[in-house]
């Protein structure tokens, strides 16, 4: 596929950081980069580089897309600010969910989330900016997958055909592209990054978009982020490679105070992975099951079912959407 | 409700099965009654107090609505016939599919096979024979959650305003409405019936169709049925309660040889429970859960997911429709 992968034991960090450094400052000279932070550890990982290389001539963002886990779009400027690199936030929900509309299909959804963050959300930026470099966290596994044609991930553009520059007036350099989750977050923690950050769960670039089946809408969105923090408190101690809610489009039946309840179900799912190529289900204990089933539907309204993933991948993938 | 519960504690088996075969027969004297067997130790306790009340003047059917599990219609039919009771199958699998078109609501399903099953089936049963009764396995759960209204089972008519013998021209003998499923468990060993049926798992009155949400058409169901019976294989040394494979419409992401497959999911729950109306997950072994994953994954044809029910009951019911 044209890259080269650097794998974890031939992974020399010092080295691979001077060398993206220079090479992001030689490509954009003088001139201004911009890029999108999401406090996943690939953007955060590349947002330090960049600010390394280009200092404040890396314009950062945090693209609020209404689809973040709660309170994530203030707790990951603070952690940035506080380090001395500045995030601006861009509150964007309206535009997300608009192109979000009536989209049921999981790679239309990929594909309405790519356009309003490259097209309708950058586009501006770059204008407004002067920006002629878009800086992101690509990695291997990202590409690997978009070309073998399992799902297309928000940030490929050029192995799908999609020439940036034309069609959006800038050029993309991804630093981390040769890179497997476990040796970007060995490059983090000698880059400086909180350990919060750095061993933090893997988040799919559609966001919460990708955690709900069926219709996106705000309330739907805000019912699979509400199970998102319940799921995340519980197994935060787990150490496990990822562990995500997904609201389902499904409805079940249930019972409330001794009458039906026809309600939603949210399924858990919890993995082992050492870089998301494949996984299998984390063997967590049963109290730890029920205590989330416990919270989910005494927590969340409307939610009388939860489920755990059982399946291995293949041939599950670690998302739904 | 008008019906009092016997309990497991206060039952007299004897006692209890001679005064229901001294009920039948003064209530249906010299003329014919008819019944429908499923399998489930409910119907087959029924038909054991009927034949012995009756004796040949009870016309017992096996009606096949197409719902069943595999190869059930005839392994049913021969376990009673070695007992010198006749059994007559029906094959009715036109007249259900065709009442479940374009049927998703759950109450709409139930309400669809319940007109299937005692207006189309059984009112020309009735007609051909003469029969002026029919003899049901209803219990003392199944009134308790239509009457509370958290779903509406199958063999409940007047409880919902149904007058039968207005209806559908016979009366409703209900032989087993003072007990739960474990006293009549117990009545049916004492019965000398086969451990197989007494200790069946219970199976729904709208059989698979309960098994499928969304559509129920004759493909949907050979999926559960093939799924039904690898969670059968999988967990009948469980000594759980209850087990069973539930098709979801929601489709998800997989991956099949390295491609995307965007595919089916099945839910598998297993339950504890003393007699349904409390349950909770059986904390089966993971070996288990992988096993069934697996097995599920790969002999059902277009399933890439499985998950596993961690929810109690309530909020959750024992079945999903």
């Amino acid at each position: 596929m044209g890259v080269k992968e650097i794998k974890l034991e031939d992974l020399d960090t010092d080295k691979f950081i001077r060398e993206k450094v220079e090479e992001i400052s030689s490509t954009v000279g003088e001139g201004l980069a911009i890029n999108a932070l999401s406090g996943g550890v690939d953007s955060s990982v590349v947002t330090i580089l960049g600010y390394k290389a280009l200092g404040n001539r890396l314009k950062t963002y945090f693209v609020n897309n209404g689809l973040m886990r709660e309170g994530e779009p203030e707790a990951i400027v603070s952690v940035f600010n506080d380090m001395g690199i500045n995030v601006e936030l861009v509150d964007a929900q309206e535009t997300f969910f608009n192109a979000l509309k009536d989209k049921i299909d999981p790679e239309e959804k990929r594909e309405a989330i790519t356009n309003a963050f490259y097209n309708d959300i950058f586009g501006c930026l770059v204008r407004e900016t002067g920006a002629k470099y878009l800086l992101q966290g690509t990695n291997y596994t990202d590409i690997e997958e978009t070309v073998a044609g399992i799902k297309r991930q928000h940030n490929i553009l050029e192995q799908i055909g999609i020439n940036p520059e034309e069609m959006y007036g800038y050029k993309i350099i991804e630093p981390l592209i040769q890179l497997r989750k476990d040796s970007i977050r060995k490059v983090g923690k000698v880059l400086g990054l909180p350990e919060a950050i750095y061993k933090r769960p893997p988040f799919p670039g559609p966001a919460l978009a990708a955690r709900v089946i069926g219709d996106v809408t705000q309330e739907r969105v805000n019912t699979v982020r509400n199970a998102t923090k319940i799921v995340e408190e519980e197994l935060s101690e787990s150490e496990a490679f990822q562990y995500l809610a997904i609201l389902h489009e499904d409805k079940v039946v249930g019972v409330r105070e001794g009458k039906r309840a026809y309600g939603l179900q949210i399924e858990v799912r919890c993995w082992e992975s050492k870089d998301a190529k494949i996984g299998s289900p984390t063997r967590l204990a049963y109290d730890v099951l029920e205590r989330l089933a416990d919270r989910i539907t005494s927590e969340v309204p409307g939610v009388v079912s939860v489920t755990y993933n059982i399946t291995k991948k293949p041939p599950s993938t670690i998302e739904a959407v």
